[in-house]
């Protein structure tokens, strides 16, 4: 069957509807869509993606019949418009668009206006206005030259501007018929200097010419990057759009503008958006004139004199909002709308789904809802999780001037302002003193963690989106901006430095961890509040979870935090952090330094009743729920002291050889600390540790179960787990305290044991691991550093240039790697589940609060995810949307 | 069917034969098989290894009916040698040993002359002689009081050294009946205060009592770290034999001995041993009287004065030389005997095969393929590669007189003697000086290359079997003793230290690379001679291997003494190690430091001409052969001096300003480098370097082809790859590069570009790498890193824990771990040979030089292994070893 390679809309009629998106890309089925409903629609056709493809496949020649169908979708399009194309009298003027399947933000080129030469311009100049006929002749000479000739935007603004200036005008309405006209010739002139070829004035040739950039644009260097990065196939190809042009810029009875069907900002029940009279749609974005708002409401709102379209035309007002209540009634979603008016008559361009805010977005899902415009379970899919980010923190007053001094990785949202102070002691002192402060580091370590609680944002240079800065800070919920490498610290100074301006110690900046931007001075802050809404539709989102959420946590503060966003447990306690108050980071120092097994036993004895304690609280809050808590697993070098002058700190305050203290800190250090002595390599060589944190959990089980009569379950997992031996040993020695802690107390100990499987040996042995382990917790952090060979602390080096080439779509550390690391994740769940299929699967990463890894953690079949406090609401609405959502195979 | 539990052998028969090793253990095999075959074997029987599995599953209890089945055969025994077990005029003595199906040294239990007590021992006298009696029931007590009461074996030497002290002779044969009356009182005496129980006079109950010591022994705590580092089950069980004793003691005409059918030290066909009269076997072990030689030859060689068995009791001899050759012919090997003579009549307690010197397996090989012995394919089966270091390197000379200062790891094999040195460049000095230097490091870098290869051997006193000192003594063949932690370096003195003895720059030390012994002064060595017979098998290796060996080179010396060695072409030429000359390393560093891309191509382009070069000689070399190049790996940063001292001497020779040296050096640090911007994220981030590199090859590749007329077909190899891009986009950069030079050149440039598989992830999407990949060289170093998340630099600190925790049996960085690392080369296999079934598959890690590791790749399926030139004999051994055992699955 011969293709057909055209398809016509406009009049109440089409030939595609919306449900072709891959015939006729995003744009052309949502024109057909609309002409078909009977919008004002300016009629036009739509070349499919299969003319792309033939176009690729015959060394960009189009195929045979293209141009007869074009050509007479040509002569229909100017019968319907009374007009015909390079007609001398009534010329008809057409728009040339890319539309490909899927949406390539900033690959989209356009030319508008098409279809003028000296002719076409004075038959339209005689049968309209000059003004107006030169005006848009200029539009499309500037825009063609750009588009299709390849010559840079700036030289035409220039001569624009030039033309303002001597005229003494400052908009472009102010310039005459005869200054435009003047313009058309100087525009022509610079053309032919640049490609040494005049200006086509065979409006075929515009219109093939035209075709064939958008075509050829599909091909270039920024289309392929993106499409390698979003999985896009080049066989796809993008459909081009033509369609006759109507005129915003026809004198004072057109205008053109932007319209959303509810306020984009709060959600509000009224249009809200924004025109400008006599122009075309690039000068509403241009910014030169001020647009106009849409209704008188807002009008008042905004305080302006300006007149709204409500008021200057109001029957092209009421057409207006008829049309947009039918659009959203249609679309079931906010609509963003792009319309004309031309001499009264309105016309739109473009729907589309309305970007909003996440406060808006939740009330109007919630709204629709109860307006019986969409169920539950789609407004449960309209919330983007991430977006709820921005109402669990403060977030910068929008109003608020602001300075920017720097760009960074956005680490951890929210917005934070205060005085920059370089230590973690300073940290602690100044908030004591009431004072908020922003925490200056190169990087941080452990010790950093008192200091990072007490500060309001934290600002590094080096790591990236999971360094230790970026993680601890998510999880206490303090603003944090990463790996700032252009930020220069002087911490013998006490100065930071950026592009030549220099700050110092005490200085007032501003963090948005959102942007990852870092602001001079101080600049207001607006607080985070739960409305009704969020409260509402997280509820809807549990009933459709099917996996639970539990939180990373294991201070009081954190486990409380965690219960209050919806955490169902504790799927990950870095039993570490416990370590670093700094009561315990001496007597943990005391068992680094001890020399022997029994020096080691007699420092742990000190930290067992403080753990204990610690487990007694969590076990409490958690009440109910699960509690897996890891033994220890940094390397014993991260206890130590580093530098110089902290041995000599450290060693005078604890009355110990500084000496001695270097030494051990020289014996422990490590090439590659990630890969060294550390997780259950601690618990074999020195088994007293793992000892005493086992009993620490088993006594506080004991004591809460005495307090409460509830029985307590707490899960034991072991880390860095690569070898069947290592869990067989280390589960031995647990139960072995399980048994003892059971017969000194009389009461029965209850646990599961279960190990981490975070490096690539573990998840192909999952099979055998599962003998011993009744759960596996994904440690994805590690697994893809060890997966991937790939540091975390080291790759924000070589990760930007990895994006910009096109060679890696995401952060591996945020979005979980699918094929790679997700495959040992299928493998691991696969082996494990045939030894035994009751076995307990999560995830407890960074990716635990990551939506599209939730996502695939659903897809493959984990039983929960877990992650830091603040992402919990995050996470429980990316679970329930993962569940909704059809199933595909991963 | 009811179970059959013991089963006998003697007097020219036997109930099982040698095949029956699973049941008997394999000592009750071996003497079931001599019994059959006529040898002079004492009678005796076996219980079998399925006793010790009832007796575990049953708590202990022995299993129905094998009392009986014990004391039938000990009546039977008694008949046999006119004896009875407890008989007051004529006792019947046995020895009870344990037997394994495997080897398991060091944990077997035996107990001789059981059945001796007050009135037995007193008829054995009357009998025989007192002396003899006497001496054999002291003996009995402490060996039954060791082995089945579990007393110190030390109490009982001291009385003895007393008793012997007050009777004032050195040896035992020296004590008279009545002091060994007196010694067995004294040991009873002793074993009553211990136990507080007499010592056991029931026969029966010492019976029974040594039987249980045996099995109980097989669940004991070393036998079962034993098991579990060497995957034995253990449902296995051990056999218990029990068998009549025949005494060496008996007097001046009854002796004990060792013989080899064959010298273990040179292969020689003559028989090689040593014998005692008037002794029991341990009494040769002991050491306190000097045994003699069996022939007269060996003493004629020997200069002793002490008789031969051949001399002093020709008749025995007589029957000796008999019963040797016929054993050596059954079982077709060298045998190692165990014989008593007691009263002149010869009796044989076991034989087995006999441990050798590399070089007498050699020719013991070669020399019963010539008397028809053994087939060539068996011949080859029998060397140990690993023996074959011993005969290419030089080694201590085993008559001289040592030192012993410490112990390290046996990093590379060889011995070496020299004065110490602690720098590369006083390496160098001192070697051009004519001076023979040890090169002392606390850990090597890239930049010890110069120095390392200029030192006749290398200790250091960080890192393992794969540390950077390692991996390069090894491929330069030079001796290497690593991780010496226990020795303390002072550069700044320049002196080491240990166990409180100091050594200073310019003493003279000695290694042995093999043991990893470290001797004080200069030890003469022997240098390595490759014999006749060692040409000759390898030579039947090449003709039954199937896998090539490559070597991994980039120095032409390592280039030609692999091509000696017989290696088929370079599977890894890294090509960094061409970086580290004097004069290519300033160049280096140019590069690094400059500020762009501009200025990194300025220095690239001095660096293009020394690489070709390079190439250029090793296509030369391998004229005919494959020679695959890997592309820059390291990260940056190893090319920058590390110390401030050396930063200061490296910008001050350069002229360049330290603090921009050191600066840049801190950019470049990295937290952990083994996973940071290094490999193909050299490539990706710095496209010029790679352009430079492909363009050396094949410019290098033009140069011979001119030269010579004979196409080279180099191999580039992307290093470090995990993702398909990274492959992909550096695949269009070399091709672009091969392009370029052809339409240059006018020579067709033919290559083969492949990726190294050493990330886990790069092994799971092997399919997808397979489409741009013609070869996979598995870099199994790296593989094993990631894969276990184990950094060799550190591993070295908890890996001992774990070989003596039973956690693993084998370094992982030395013999391949076949479940987890195998199990991603099996991945990356299958799925790189479904996307493109003719690929070519290799491995170049260190596990390319080990035999076990080889025997993996052969069983997989590899193409090809390569190793550093001095393994290539051993790993051509290796393959085709591999190549002749019978198929198992992995």
């Amino acid at each position: 069957m011969k293709k057909k390679w055209v398809y016509r809309f406009g009049g109440g009629s089409a030939e595609g509807s919306g449900k072709d998106r891959n015939l006729l890309g995003g744009k052309g089925a949502d024109l057909a869509e609309m002409a078909r409903l009977g919008f004002p629609v300016p009629p036009g056709f739509t070349l499919t993606t299969e003319v792309c493809t033939e176009f690729y496949a015959s060394s960009k020649h189009y195929p045979e019949g293209l141009e007869q169908e074009v050509e007479a979708a040509m002569a229909h399009l100017g019968e319907q418009m009374g007009r015909r194309f390079g007609d001398e009298k009534r010329p008809l003027l057409v728009s040339v668009r890319s539309g490909a399947r899927v949406s390539m933000p900033g690959m989209m080129d356009t030319v508008l206006n098409l279809g003028l030469n000296d002719q076409t311009v004075a038959g339209l100049a005689a049968e309209t206005d000059p003004r107006f006929a030169y005006d848009s002749y200029r539009r499309f000479i500037q825009m063609y030259a750009s588009v299709v000739l390849g010559l840079p935007h700036e030289n035409f603004e220039a001569m624009l501007a030039d033309v303002k200036a001597q005229r003494g005008v400052k908009l472009d309405t102010g310039l005459s018929s005869s200054d435009l006209v003047k313009l058309t010739e100087m525009y022509r002139a610079e053309v032919e200097r640049a490609t040494g070829k005049p200006f086509p004035s065979d409006v075929r040739q515009q219109l093939f010419g035209a075709m064939s950039a958008v075509f050829g644009s599909w091909m270039n260097a920024r289309a392929m990057t993106y499409r390698r990065l979003h999985h896009i196939s080049a066989d796809w190809g993008t459909a081009v759009n033509i369609q006759a042009m109507v005129f915003g810029n026809r004198g004072n009875t057109s205008a053109t503008g932007v319209a959303f069907t509810r306020s984009p900002s709060t959600g509000d029940r009224s249009i809200y958006g924004e025109y400008l009279v006599n122009a075309q749609g690039e000068d509403v974005v241009a910014g030169i004139r001020t647009p106009q708002p849409i209704t008188r409401a807002a009008k008042d709102l905004m305080g302006t004199k300006l007149p709204s379209l409500e008021e200057a035309m109001p029957e092209v007002y009421a057409s207006l909002a008829t049309n947009l209540a039918a659009l959203e009634k249609h679309y079931r979603d906010m609509q963003d709308v792009e319309f004309t008016c031309e001499e009264g008559k309105l016309w739109l361009l473009q729907t589309r789904r309305g970007k909003r805010t996440a406060r808006a977005a939740l009330k109007i899902a919630v709204d629709m809802v109860e307006e019986g415009l969409i169920r539950q379970e789609e407004a449960v899919l309209r919330i983007e999780p991430a977006s709820l980010d921005q109402l669990l923190h403060p977030s910068l007053d929008p109003k608020a001037e602001k300075k920017l001094l720097a760009v960074g990785l956005p680490a951890s949202p929210g917005a934070a302002s205060g005085a920059i102070v370089f230590s973690s002691d300073e940290a602690v002192e100044a908030s004591e003193a009431g004072r908020q402060v922003i925490l200056v580091r190169i990087e941080t370590s452990a010790e950093d963690i008192a200091g990072m609680n007490a500060a309001a944002g934290i600002l590094t240079t080096r790591g990236g989106m999971t360094s230790h800065a970026a993680v601890v800070a998510r999880g206490m919920g303090r603003a944090c901006v990463a790996g700032l490498g252009s930020l220069h610290v002087d911490e013998l100074q006490q100065t930071i430095e950026h592009g030549g301006l220099t700050l110092k110690a005490g200085d007032l900046i501003t963090l948005d961890g959102s942007t990852g931007e870092v602001f001079q001075g101080a600049v207001p802050t607006v607080k985070a509040e739960l409305s009704a809404e969020f409260r509402e539709l997280m509820g809807w989102a549990d009933r459709w979870r099917r996996m639970s959420v539990r939180a990373n946590a294991e201070t009081p503060e954190d486990t409380e935090t965690a219960r209050r966003f919806g955490a169902e447990g504790i799927g990950l306690c870095r039993t570490e952090h416990m370590f670093f108050q700094a009561d315990r980071i001496v007597i943990m120092r005391e068992m680094i330094l001890a020399d022997d097994e029994r020096a080691r036993r007699a420092a742990l004895a000190k930290l067992l009743p403080l753990q204990r304690a610690d487990f007694v609280q969590l076990f409490e809050i958690m009440s109910g729920f699960p509690v897996t808590v890891r033994l220890l697993d940094p390397p014993l070098h991260e206890f130590l002291p580093q530098t110089d002058a902290e041995i000599l700190e450290v060693a005078k305050s604890a009355g110990i050889d500084p000496d001695s203290l270097r030494r051990r800190a020289q014996e422990l250090h490590e090439t590659n600390p990630m890969l060294g002595h550390r997780g259950c390599r601690l618990g074999i060589t020195f088994p007293e540790i793992y000892e005493m944190q086992a009993r620490a959990i088993f006594e506080a089980a004991v004591a809460v179960r005495r307090k409460t009569a509830k029985a307590v379950h707490p899960e034991v997992m072991i880390p860095l787990v690569a070898l069947e031996n290592e869990l067989e040993l280390m589960a031995d020695l647990v139960e072995r305290v399980a048994r003892e802690v059971e017969s000194e107390s009389g009461i029965e100990v209850e646990y599961r044991l279960g190990t981490m499987i975070e490096l690539p040996r573990a998840a192909l042995r999952a099979g055998a691991l599962a003998k011993r382990a009744a759960f596996f917790s994904f440690g994805t952090n590690d697994l893809t550093q060890t997966a991937m060979g790939l540091s975390r602390d080291d790759a924000s080096k070589f990760l930007p240039a990895y994006t910009e080439r096109g060679v890696l779509a995401d952060d591996p550390f945020m979005t979980l790697d699918r094929e790679g690391v997700g495959e040992l994740i299928r493998i691991a769940l696969e082996r494990g589940r045939e030894t035994r299929p009751t076995i307990e699967l999560g995830i407890c990463g960074e990716h635990g609060g990551d939506p599209r890894s939730i996502d695939f953690c659903q897809r493959v079949g984990l039983d929960y995810v877990s992650c830091s406090p603040y992402r919990v609401p995050i996470a429980r609405l990316a679970a329930a949307q993962a569940a909704l959502r059809p199933v595909k195979p991963v």
